[in-house]
């Protein structure tokens, strides 16, 4: 399994993603599922990817042109002239490498097994912040403010405080602590979702990662805010009104 | 979808229950999923219900024996000796009403269409009050304070708020409130669970109902509840130790 989730901000675009792989819970790596590719000033493109991993990485190959000598690769995502143009592309080849695997395997039995999602995020200078999800079948729906974030993977343990606690203009950190207890909650109950995580903040009309990290089991910030998080909902949850079985007190109070 | 939890106390069991039942988004209904039966000072047995809703009422009818004249009825549950044997009882019959209907049917196409799964509470005189999950394979598995609550149906956007909230020694009253915010997350994400809700608390060595309700969409504390835990997340999200960007920063704290 996996979880991603890419999230609009008006101040931009913050990225966050697990890195476990696994077939089986005895067989677990770590890959990573986060790609980005910048012309520094000009633009930043970035994917994260859920689903199956030689689908994926195929896909991030192929947009690398890796069968070619380095001097001869163009990477057609740089060349793009709109985002919108970039998720077709990111589309179309997602489809074809899951179409051509299943063809090649006997269409019904393999059609799940090569599948995958992908979330593509980025910005080219004199255009918006864009953030996208791309279907398996290659075609895909985009993130407006009336739906700011979308999810890949396990994304239902974490559904719920995204819901709750997202903002538009929140500030980055605030975006990133949001991101982090909505991670917490997820690995804590699906062990195919593992740390280490990577973490991408683009920024509104900056063409290069505005912060870029790896978070570690060890990350001293994910500890605190995973230990912290369970007080902070305890105390929540007592500052919620108490209920009454007592019916007659329960009159009163309606 | 459903939605149904079963919890463990220390001074007894607490049970929740949705009632949208739907076949389809333009296709809903409300259903019971949450039943009783007590001999007053000797037992009371609770059965909640999650999926094939023809199934579940299969199961329950049978356990009333609907078929026969109301003076010639007997409820296995009530003539069991052990909440085990209860427990087996339903599970045997859950089993046997899925694989009639799906051998009617054609094995292999009405495996899953079939398929339920229950949630069996309760407490007979002289022993501890238990819980059960019945899968649908008719074999069954006993809570213990290791993992002291089930869920069945849409169990994952409730899940988080219950691992960090649950106590052993919690008061029913708190109980109820940390399942409505579970109940609350879930129908905010699924729009296949939805309102009222049943309720019911049984404690523990008191064979009838200690308290019983529905919880209607009206009702004034499930709209409290609703509406403060928003902001209760928000506080405990500004509670957490803010993420720094700036690496200088990170370094110190770290």
């Amino acid at each position: 399994m996996t979880y991603c989730v890419g999230m609009m901000l008006d101040r931009g675009l913050v990225l966050m993603s697990d890195t476990r792989t696994n077939s089986g819970v005895d067989n677990i790596s770590t890959f990573r599922k986060m790609y980005h590719w910048e012309l520094p000033g000009e633009r930043i493109i970035t994917i994260m990817t859920a689903g199956n991993l030689a689908t994926t990485q195929a896909v991030i190959s192929q947009l690398e042109e890796r069968n070619k000598a380095p001097s001869e690769r163009h990477n057609s995502l740089l060349e793009a002239p709109t985002m919108f143009k970039v998720a077709s592309i990111v589309g179309n080849l997602l489809q074809d490498i899951i179409e051509e695997r299943a063809t090649d395997n006997g269409q019904k039995a393999a059609a799940g097994t090569f599948s995958a999602s992908m979330i593509v995020a980025g910005q080219i200078k004199g255009m918006e912040p864009r953030l996208f999800l791309i279907y398996p079948e290659g075609n895909f729906i985009e993130a407006s403010f009336d739906t700011p974030f979308f999810q890949i993977g396990e994304t239902k343990y974490g559904r719920p405080i995204l819901i709750r606690g997202y903002e538009r203009d929140m500030s980055f950190e605030s975006a990133i602590k949001l991101m982090t207890v909505s991670f917490d909650s997820t690995l804590k109950a699906n062990l195919s979702v593992g740390l280490p995580l990577d973490l991408l903040v683009i920024e509104r009309d900056h063409f290069t990662p505005r912060h870029e990290r790896r978070i570690e089991a060890s990350d001293p910030y994910f500890a605190a805010v995973s230990t912290s998080w369970s007080e902070a909902l305890r105390n929540a949850l007592d500052g919620l009104p108490d209920y009454r079985m007592d019916p007659a007190v329960k009159e009163i109070l309606g």
